[in-house]
């Protein structure tokens, strides 16, 4: 598909400074700008890039003033990231949706499969599952019995949903994903370990993206639950009976341990672990690597936390600054003792 | 499947107060009790749900005394959560198991496949493998050439068995685990890294569970080994030549390095990471990501330990105390300072 | 395979010391050696095992000078252990390769499989997919359209690369690997988030290994990139837009964000945490669980780094040291306070 500037600027409210018929079929960043390409400077650490791009079209903001003469093709918009979101979104939406059942597949006879879905080559789907318009399933995925999903949903190769769970509507399961493995449940006898038996399910509600690799497990009773729009990063663990709030965004390789409850709107940094049982309170802010433990500081929501155990990213800055001058610190204190001693002897 | 709360009470020796022939068919946890269903209470912290539960039946410790009416119909028993975990186990072994060899999956001609084992569409089993009676093998599970799988074992969808391993019996493998991939040696040289081929396997002994993408790599030479018992829960990482003793127990997102040895009945919390070549004592525990280094620490066994080096948990609470005051601590040293200067510019 | 003490001497350039006659035909670690094994002995640690190892065979350095008898064969080489690295890597390319597509494979038409390939049963090849000669594609695997694979790469069961990303030659892919997922990119509005859609790609150059479950993310635009000869261990994170220099080795579970760039030639334990949009130098080595945030330590190269967040290896020794002191700093802070007072009071 091959657009002119002032197409494009016509298509997202924006005005063109230069050459408007200049064409452009792809997208690049701006230090990565080849002819063809639209790019767009949102970062004004960037700037210095769109006085060398080789990008035929830049999305520039309204107010953004160039410091040097630029060769591209300018469009002004209001939000230059948001635009360039859309542009990208406008993009996908025209490649080629896959549709159609697989021969190849595996599809239980008492499933049952919505218009318009994709089932790839391989895909596994058991009894009595129920799947929605629109929705595709990748080569390899594995769907066990009961389970229901919703429409416009994509799952990814080699996923798995095990038995029972119910997935809502717009939900994408990136590759090797499993929901509803066994909670990590296991009561001590004198001779080992015995199972507690995990009967409950995973529920996912709409419009939730799970990363790949990333793991969901069952309950032991009722549901565990990821809420409304909830978006988890590759490598994330969520063990069994947590119940993750609408709109909560966890990055890459996050452990949430079980019982726990995290509240809506939260944001956690790649690495971040939280103790099992914990309620931690909507729009909480969680640095990378840091360990939720503590109840009174997680429970009230809307703070900043970093750390191990966490704190306010407040303290937690004093720590981190006194704690380069720990080993200075030592030697002070082992030079005022020994002043101390002196001035004692002399008195 | 129907039963009353007189014939559960039969069941499980207990004692029945209220409706015995009151009906019930499945569990719910008590705070989400519904009609037709058994909940427990164990922990004290739960008693007030147990005045609101819409549960039919809850099973309680037989010394327990409410402190208000209670219109659910109450089950006596030694210990509630210990017999609640029973008849899990109950209801679980009711349901129907999947038995039979699929015509969708690939079993080669001379792989050894017992009685009542099931094997699901799109599994590939390989040259010579041998598969115990009453084991199940998921849909998409990969058991590559010369693999031996012991009796009544469950290996879930999208599994992966490499070459040569042993796996004992009543072994639980989640969706997504893979078992003896190649450990992680390389030999430096000026151009880069020379492959040091892994040629030993994985064992794993009988009565393990391993969560949903966790890896065990094979070893180097001889064997990487799970013994008797283990369980690991999700994203576990067990590195080569690694040894982890009976009845250990393992959280998420745990990583065990190179040649270390983890002795039996240990627990590590998430998150925690054990470095090569260390030497864990029996009945460690481990809090969540902690990290073992130090093996003057560890090896003794017994242990609770905590922290990044790991010390003693109870010198870690005081480190743990201690930095929460080090930004009051700098002042104060500060203070004393310019206290003693004073007092020497006076003298 | 059977070989003498004197023919595997003859192939490594070594001398024999002992029964050149006796055979060999499999490896052992020094102390689980059995007879008709060969071994070797690196470590000093270890030697005490070479005189009571069963092993028929043992490689050892030529300066070495045994402290006791010794039963086995002595094979004297320059350096033992690069010299059974390179009779493991002979012994594994006799062992038989895997080829031809089997027929319960599914091959898109439009895919090209080179010759010499082996492609398993139930692995999925999309359209347009080229392969090149000598590649094996074990069972289950997923590779989706428009990819492109060089010559003699192995990539093993349940792994998947999504669309269009680009593999050179000689790459190793370990079971359940994700290579090309979408990157983590969301735009918060009012409601939720809107998806940022990737249209980038990986690219995975020659040479490189990738651990089990791992995942590298695919880029918004242009390529996430992965530089020849890196090795990546299991269940590493790699996001969108990150670049990792030539020779690079990443221990399990180490995650790095979004557009980081990590030098050639480093070296990060398990479980370090790389800040997004940070620029890692050259040679740059990190201890596990280390957390890299700090551009001005981490953006030189050649240092040894260690802690959360992470600083120069001695400065953290120093640190941990003090931090071992802190509890009874506090206590002698507070004396030296009361001592000050009392010095006060008396004069």
């Amino acid at each position: 598909m091959i657009f002119t500037a002032e197409q494009i600027a016509a298509l997202v409210g924006g005005t063109v400074e230069g050459n408007a018929s200049v064409q452009v079929s792809t997208f690049a960043k701006i230090e990565e700008g080849v002819p063809g390409a639209i790019s767009f400077l949102a970062n004004p650490k960037y700037e210095h890039f769109l006085y060398e791009t080789k990008s035929s079209v830049v999305l520039v903001n309204r107010d953004f003033v160039a410091q040097q003469p630029v060769e591209a093709t300018l469009i002004r918009v209001d939000n230059a990231y948001e635009t360039v979101a859309k542009l990208l979104t406008m993009y996908q939406s025209m490649q080629q949706k896959k549709t159609g059942v697989s021969e190849r597949a595996y599809v239980s006879e008492s499933a049952q499969v919505g218009e318009d879905c994709y089932i790839g080559p391989m895909a596994c789907i058991g009894e009595n599952v129920k799947i929605g318009r629109g929705t595709a399933i990748y080569p390899n995925v594995v769907i066990d019995d009961n389970v229901t999903i919703g429409e416009d949903c994509i799952i990814y190769p080699n996923a798995t949903v095990y038995h029972d769970c119910k997935i809502g509507s717009r939900v994408t399961l990136h590759a090797g994903v499993v929901i509803g493995a066994d909670g990590f449940g296991f009561a001590p006898t004198a001779d080992g370990y015995e199972k507690i038996p995990q009967i409950g399910i995973v529920t996912i509600e709409d419009d939730v993206e799970i990363g790949a690799n990333s793991c969901v497990d069952r309950s032991t009773m009722g549901t565990t639950i990821i809420r409304r729009g909830v978006k988890l990063d590759n490598l994330v663990q969520i063990a069994h009976n947590v119940d993750v709030g609408a709109n909560t965004v966890m990055s890459a390789q996050v452990g949430v341990a079980g019982s726990a409850k995290v509240g809506e709107w939260c944001m956690f940094g790649g690495q971040v672990g939280v103790s099992g049982h914990l309620s931690v309170g909507a729009r909480t802010q969680v640095g990378a690597q840091s360990g939720l433990n503590n109840s009174s500081i997680v429970r009230e929501g809307g703070k900043v936390l970093m750390g191990y155990p966490a704190v306010e990213h407040k303290l937690f800055a004093k720590q981190a600054a006194a704690w380069k001058q720990l080993p200075d610190l030592l030697k002070e204190v082992a030079e005022l003792k020994r002043q101390l001693e002196e001035m004692k002897k002399d008195n």
